[in-house]
This record gives C-alpha cells, sequence and structure tokens, in this order.
C-alpha cells in the first residue's frame, strides 16, 4: 500500500481559528518543528492575503529544512483575465516556494452565484493557472473547494474540474469538504469514485470538524484511496476547526497499520501538540485524543492492582507511543494502590503495609468531602502526603492575617490592603502590601514577609488562578475551592489548592502551599 | 426504520471526567432539562458506589418526569455468591429506579485476570443477575463492557455473553467500546453481526472518545443496525470523554433522517450544552460541533455580500435548527434582533429604529468585553436596560462599602465584617454585620440597611452562587464574574451578574442588581 502523506496548514488554515494569530518568527520555529517531526508539506500562508505570509516565504528559504516541502497558498486566476496579468497568481510565483496549493471552485452554485462566471470559463481558470504555474518550474497541488457539496450536486461537473487541474499538471488533486457537513458512509463512496476517476493522479483529502467528524470523514478517505491527508496540529482551524493530524497520524500508523514519513517520530507528538500551544499562547485542551493530559488519566484503584498485562487492557495503546504518560488522579473513588503510585511518583519511599497508609487515605477522604481536590493540586498533595510522613517541616509558621476591601462609591476607587504575620525562625515578620483585589494583595504581603530569608520566592509567579463554588445550595457561605498554578524562572509549574466557606481563607491556603513547595523543592 | 433511543450517561460516566463534579441538586435540575429535551434514559448513577448517588434516587423520584426513564448502573453479581445476597445488587433494587443497567465482563483475558473466576461462572453472573432484576419487577439493560477487545479476541464468548443477559430477560443489549481503541469500520461490521445475532433484541452502543472517534463510531453502529446510542451532554467523560449526544443528535436527525424522540426538541439543543456547563461550572467550550459559539461564526465579509442562496451554502446547516446562530466576527450584525427579542420578552416597548438601540448595543459589547455576561443573568440585563432607556431609578444609593476579612491562625478563628453605607430618600443608612465568609457579610448588612424602608427584602433569599475567573493569565489580578441567583417567598428566581477584576467588588454588584431588581419588580 502506498505511503500516507501528511500536509499540515496549521500556518495557513490554522490561524483562520478565532482567538489565533501566529507572528512571523512563531511561524518559522513551528515550521522548522514540523519538518523535524517528519511532515510532508507545510503551507505557509496565503502571500496574497498579507504582507506578513509573504515575510514568512521569504524567511523560510533562510531554514535549513531536511524533509518538508513549503507550498504557498492560492485562489485560480480570476474569471475572463489572462493568467500572466493575474496579480494574486503572480504573488504565489514570487513567494518562490516549490510547491503552490491552489483553490478552485466545484460546485455551480458558486461559479454562477460568488465568481458570477459561467462553468466553462471556471475549467479554463483551473486548467490556465495550474498550466501557468507549472510552466514556470512550481509543483501544484490543486484544492477542490466545496468538492463534496458540489459531487451530490453535479457529479460530472466536479469531476470535469478535477480533469482540468489534471490537465494543467497538478501532481495531486486534493478534495476538500469546506462546510465541514459531509457523513462518513458518504465521504468513503465519493473519495473511491474520485480515485478510480483520477487514474494515476494522486487524490488527497481535506476536512473539517462541523459534524464532530473530521478525524473519521480523513481515515475514511485514506481507507479509500486517498494518499494526502490535510490537517492541522491539535485540529486548530475556524469554526470547529480543521482535521486533527495529532489524532488522525497515530490512528493511521497504530491503528490502520498504514506506512508515514514520520513514523518514527510518533513518540514526539505529544511535544509537537504542546509546543504549538506554546507558540499560539494557547491553554493547551486537556482532552484532546492521544495527546491530552487527561488521555490515559484514570480514578479509581483497579489499574494499580492488576497484573501488567490487564493493566495495558485498560489503554487503547501504550501511552510512551505518542509521548504521553498514564496518570493516576487521586480521588475520592482512589484508594491505596493509587496513593502508592502517586507516592512513587514524587519519589516519596514508602512500605505499601505502613499502616500510615491507610490513615493518610482517611485523612484524604475528609479532605476531599471539605472540598480539597488533588488532580490538578499535585504540590499540595506533595506536601500533605510528606507531612503525613513526617518527612517535612514548614519553612515558617502563619500567625495571622487580614485584608482589607474598602469601595468608595463616589470616589470610584476601590482599595485592597493585606497584611500577613509569619513566624520564620524565631523571628516575626509583619508585612504589609496593597493592590486592588484581596488574593493579589495577600500574595504580596505574603512575598513580602518571606524574602528576607528567602530571596528565591521573588522568582515565583503566580500564573493561574481558579475559583469554584463546591457545593452552591448554601449561597453566600457555600464552600469555594481555589486552584493556584505556580511557574518558577525555570519554567518550573506546580499546582496547590485551597477549600473554606471563605474565599479569602481558601486563596490563602493555595497561596502558602504555593510558596512552601518552592521552598521545600529548593532544598 | 426504527427510531433510535436516545440514553444519557451524563450523571454517572460523565462525571468520570477530571475536575467535573455535580451536586445532587445539580444532578436533579438536569434530570430535569434533560427529560424535556426528549431524552429516553437518564443514568443517575451507581447507588452502590457512593451515598451521593442514593440521595439522587431517593430524590429524583419527587420530580414530575415526563418522557424519560430513569435507571440505575451497577455490576453484575460478584463470583461465586448468591445473587440475592449479593449486597450491591441490592442496592440497585433499593434504588427504586425503574430501569436497571449492569455492566458484565465479554474480554476473557478480565475474566480471567480482574474478576479470576472461570469463562461459564461469568456467564452465569450475567444472566442470573439479570434475571433476579427482572424477577423483581425492572427492565434491564445489559452494558457489555469491553465488547469490541473481547469479541476480537474471542467472537464466539463474546455473543455468548450477550445469550446470557437475553436468556436473563434484559430489554436490551448494549456495546461498550469502553477503551474508545476501536476504528469506525471495525466498529461498524462488529455491530451488524451482532444485530444479525440477537434477533428481536434491539441493540445499543456506548463510546468512548479515545481515538477522537467518539461521535463517528456511535453513528457508524446505528447505520449497521443499534437502536440506542448511550452518550454524555457535550461530550463529557473520562479520560477523551464520551460520545458527544450534542453532535449524535444532530447528525442523526439532520443528517441521516432517523426519527429521535427528542426531534422537535431539537432547536433547544445548544440551551441544554450551556445549561449543563452551568450545572457543572464549566467554562463552555466554543468550539464544541453545531452547538459551540464559534460553529457558526465567520471572519471575512462574503457573506454580507452574497445572495441569501448562497450565504446559506457557506454552513452546512441552518443554525437556528440546533438554537445557534451565525455570528460574524468583524462586524457583528445580529446584536439588534436579538436585543429587540430579549426587551419584547421583558415587556419593554421600543421602536427597532430608536438609536438608543444602537447606543445599548455598543454598551452592551463593551460590558462583555469587560467580562459581564447575561445569559443567566436576566435581571441584570433588564436593568440595564431599562435603566438605558430611563425606564428606571435606583431605590438607593451607594455611598461605599467595606470588608474586613480577619484570621488568627493561632485562635484558628475566622471572621468577615463588613460595613455599608447607602442612601434612602435622602437619609443615610450606614449599617455592619459579621459572617464568615466576606460575600455573606456583605449581604448581611445590605439587607440590614434596607430592610427599615423596604421589609420586604428579607423574603429574598441568596440561592446560588457562583464565581469565575474569566481571563486567568494575569494571576490574581484576573477579571472574576460573580454570578447570583436569588429567590423570594414566591418561589420566584432570578439571576445577577457582576464583574471586576476585585472580587469582593464583583460579588457587591451582583448582590446590589438582586436587590434592586426585586424592589422594582415589586412596584
Amino acid at each position: 500500500m502506498k505511503k500516507v502523506l501528511i500536509y499540515d496548514t496549521t500556518l495557513r488554515d490554522g490561524t483562520q481559528c478565532e482567538g489565533v494569530s501566529l507572528s512571523v518568527a512563531a511561524k518559522l520555529r513551528l515550521a522548522e518543528k514540523m519538518d523535524s517531526f517528519g511532515f510532508d508539506f507545510i503551507e505557509g500562508g496565503w502571500p496574497g492575503s498579507n504582507p506578513r505570509d509573504m515575510a514568512f516565504f521569504e524567511q523560510v528559504k533562510q531554514l535549513n529544512l531536511k524533509h518538508a516541502k513549503i507550498t504557498a497558498f492560492g485562489s485560480t486566476r480570476r474569471a475572463n483575465t489572462k493568467v500572466e496579468e493575474d496579480n494574486q497568481v503572480a504573488l504565489l510565483l514570487a513567494s518562490e516556494a516549490p510547491y503552490i496549493t491552489i483553490f478552485g471552485k466545484t460546485w455551480l452554485l458558486h461559479v454562477e452565484e460568488v465568481i458570477k462566471t459561467t462553468a466553462e470559463e471556471n475549467l479554463n481558470m483551473i486548467e490556465e493557472t495550474v498550466a501557468h504555474l507549472v510552466a514556470n518550474g512550481r509543483k501544484v497541488i490543486y484544492d477542490a473547494e466545496h468538492f463534496f457539496d458540489g459531487y451530490k450536486d453535479n457529479p460530472e461537473y466536479a469531476l470535469k474540474t478535477l480533469d482540468a487541474a489534471k490537465r494543467g499538471g497538478a501532481e495531486f488533486v486534493c478534495l476538500c469538504d469546506t462546510n465541514g457537513g459531509t457523513m462518513t458512509d458518504e465521504f468513503g463512496e465519493i473519495v473511491a469514485k474520485v480515485v478510480a476517476h483520477m487514474g494515476d493522479t494522486p487524490v488527497g483529502v481535506h476536512c473539517h470538524n462541523d459534524c464532530g467528524l473530521g478525524i473519521a470523514v480523513s481515515l475514511e478517505g485514506v481507507r479509500n484511496g486517498a494518499t494526502m491527508v490535510q490537517g492541522t496540529i491539535n485540529g486548530i482551524g475556524e469554526r470547529n476547526g480543521n482535521a486533527n493530524l495529532c489524532a488522525i497520524i497515530p490512528n493511521l500508523i497504530l491503528k490502520m497499520k498504514r506506512q508515514l514519513n514520520c513514523e518514527s517520530q510518533l513518540s514526539k507528538l505529544r511535544d509537537l501538540s504542546l509546543f504549538f500551544d506554546e507558540m499560539a499562547n494557547l491553554r493547551s485542551n486537556t482532552r484532546l485524543p492521544y495527546v491530552g493530559a487527561s488521555s490515559f488519566a484514570h480514578k479509581g484503584g483497579v489499574h494499580a492492582d492488576a497484573a501488567n498485562k490487564v493493566k495495558r487492557s485498560y489503554e487503547h495503546i501504550d501511552p510512551a507511543l505518542v509521548g504521553n504518560r498514564t496518570r493516576v488522579l487521586v480521588s475520592d473513588m482512589s484508594g491505596r494502590a493509587s496513593v502508592m503510585m502517586k507516592a512513587r511518583d514524587m519519589g516519596v519511599d514508602i512500605d505499601s503495609k505502613d499502616p500510615l497508609i491507610g490513615e493518610f487515605l482517611d485523612e484524604l477522604k475528609n479532605l476531599e468531602f471539605r472540598g480539597y481536590e488533588y488532580e490538578a493540586a499535585d504540590a499540595s498533595f506533595s506536601l500533605l502526603l510528606s507531612k503525613f510522613l513526617k518527612k517535612h517541616s514548614d519553612h515558617f509558621k502563619v500567625r495571622g492575617y487580614r485584608v482589607i476591601v474598602e469601595r468608595d462609591e463616589m470616589g470610584r476607587t476601590t482599595k485592597s490592603e493585606a497584611t500577613v504575620k509569619l513566624e520564620i525562625d524565631g523571628t516575626i515578620e509583619h508585612t504589609v502590601a496593597e493592590a486592588h483585589g484581596p488574593v493579589a494583595a495577600l500574595d504580596l504581603a505574603l512575598r513580602k514577609a518571606l524574602s528576607k530569608k528567602y530571596p528565591q520566592i521573588k522568582d515565583v509567579d503566580l500564573s493561574d488562578f481558579k475559583v469554584r463554588i463546591i457545593d452552591s445550595a448554601e449561597g453566600a457561605n457555600a464552600v469555594t475551592r481555589v486552584q493556584i498554578e505556580s511557574k518558577d524562572n525555570r519554567n518550573k509549574v506546580w499546582g496547590t489548592v485551597g477549600a473554606s466557606d471563605n474565599i479569602i481563607v481558601a486563596s490563602w491556603e493555595a497561596l502558602k502551599d504555593a510558596v512552601e513547595y518552592k521552598l521545600s523543592e529548593d532544598e
């Protein structure tokens, strides 16, 4: 069976996503990363659409890419013009990309109502544009826009548009489900017919996720003879996203046993996914198939008890194959075995028969009942366990704290003032700080109190702050859970938790754990 | 063709999701919502697993559900015991749920290594448990765990487990892809074989999203003869989630033209999705197929130019069919119409050509940008619009307020004291109150200040309090949105909202709107 080629459009179609925008520098770093991962094609942008895309093509030539082909995206020439005089086509050539992907119309509705020309002229536009680019030394991929809608409307005409691209000299034709509305079964049938029709011209698919089927239809395309899949990292893209390459690739390799050029890099898949989030400054979606942090996360203790062979049977693949790992979640359904696993994860050495473990579990259940949750608060869990095992003593004692929030509605000013009193090595540190909000004020006063003795505390940043009402039935007195994520200057990240029916107290607990964890880790 | 039945497991399997936990009150409200939407089965929980689930079954009997059947989830009896003596089975009966869903082992690996019994005894466990429940007047759905892995390992034995359930009297057998690892094509083939084998016993499917195919395999199951689909709202569930009913349902109705009992409620699908997020206190995923805010969001202006027929061709369905709407991202043109609708809803009489509406829309966009959200805060929206139209004047003026939260760590006591200064008809009311938490203290002081002039304020209860961090990137100074639900002694419920980078200020705004709304409604 033929190799399946991976065509990435993260840098072009992916940036159509609401809230995503990539700098030229980020696009270049992503191109290098995708090249080293083994992607076959990297679509860099649309040179005719904005100056940023042109800058990318200018600079990408300086990169020393090992495998991937850079492609520039654009449209066929306009109706009733000469292709040599079409400015947008000229910019495609000016990009100097070795491959050019042009899209054209398949659906007669769009030919007549959007570009307002004839069926015949549309065919000329496709053939002439492809031929012109080929004559200028480029290889061409032809993207058939709205292919499936067009085919269902008029299959003969849809195939004629592909024939025009083939006559022009296109190396690939790619069938786009532009609206993402096609079901798996009809998608497969249509691809099979096109593959049979096209003979030796290879066929690709370009899918969207509007029905939640972006991955499924892409795979169905391959099953029916497509040998190129277009998609994006993490399925980023406009509306509900493009087809997610980070799920399509492992499905093709591990489940469908197809050959891909990126096969040997599969264990770097999670890394690739996280790298994109970092470049795009997005919070990682923990629930992404294969690569998400939750993909192999288990509640409950059965896994820890079971023999290795059975353990494996609870996961559809070995997580290491895609660079991921099993996580045992500490939750109220878990037992001794998962606490033991977590302790080993943390490098804490305990005997599984130690009666302290039983007591610890009781304490844990009690805390979870009161609103604490340790799934995202590894640092608080670790402190709790260490204290329980008497392997930890605090770096400071809290004597007390106070926050005043004052609102002058006439002056329209708000002020929060916090005081903190700590005891550090027998010395009292009593500090005060001011901020707009009460938690920020407490945070500042706490660091101020610690920084004389522990100057490294200045390197800790509070990077995320989450508040949740646990049981809201009792109104304003309900229990509040606060989760804090902190980061130090070496980019180490840790999570802490606090819970109380007083939101200030809950926030304080999470803040206190965050700095205590930093101090104990530094030792 | 047979109707497809929808079986919801949000309240059971959905709560296995990392970071999701539902109170009994929230589960009951969700059950009512799902019933009115037209779901056929609602799996309420596992009575044997925790006291919270048992409380749900106790209280759900008080609800007046119109259509949905409540089902209790549990396991077959343990090996080598009598079913009558099995405590977990007894708890299933004690739940008094009319339907009981029990799961049993399909995969011999698990029979031998996990429950450590024989192939034969496993069949007995299935048949006897089903028969016992049926003999006690319950209808039984049999969930075949790890069915696809088991079938691939040993198809004869896998079918025997289903036969055992059928002999016991199960009304449905449901094939679970527990690990979520099965590809669409093999999934369909196996379902077709099982459907042929089972004769008149209907077959269901229960899928997970580990390969990104949860929706696709569920639909493939239906294509191959399954007549029940198990899934969750928004695809919530452990690891990568369960099959997403909010995409499966519109795909079945709109694309595959199947009949469902919830067909007539389809336009409430987005509402159902958002309601779940509210109940679970989750941030809505804007990229969910069909129901997400980005599903029909378009960059660029082509739609505005195009004729209606072509405009429609850019979207795979009419968004209104699922209660969603087109959003044009640069210049949102649909705002005016929805504000007019809302105003009419509130009984506010305005001319749609009134230039004030344009100004109001600008103000609304500004407020939403700053973190306010009015979907669950009708009372705040109504006050805002009335003030804008000069149809409202406040019952009191706020001069200022202050909260002090003080924690004495040695005495282990926390105290919040709030002072409030109002001006009512030219008179200053300056009050103070104390509570454990700062919001409760503010709430008490505010009522104290109002109650002399407006004694009816004593009848207002704060029935729900939600806090959400909108943009957590800036740590403790991030914008916080507070939503409050209030109730009076006539059981009228209203929602208000506040937003600020100071959580106390955000809470105050929502509290103030809550009482102001009550006073203005009473007139």
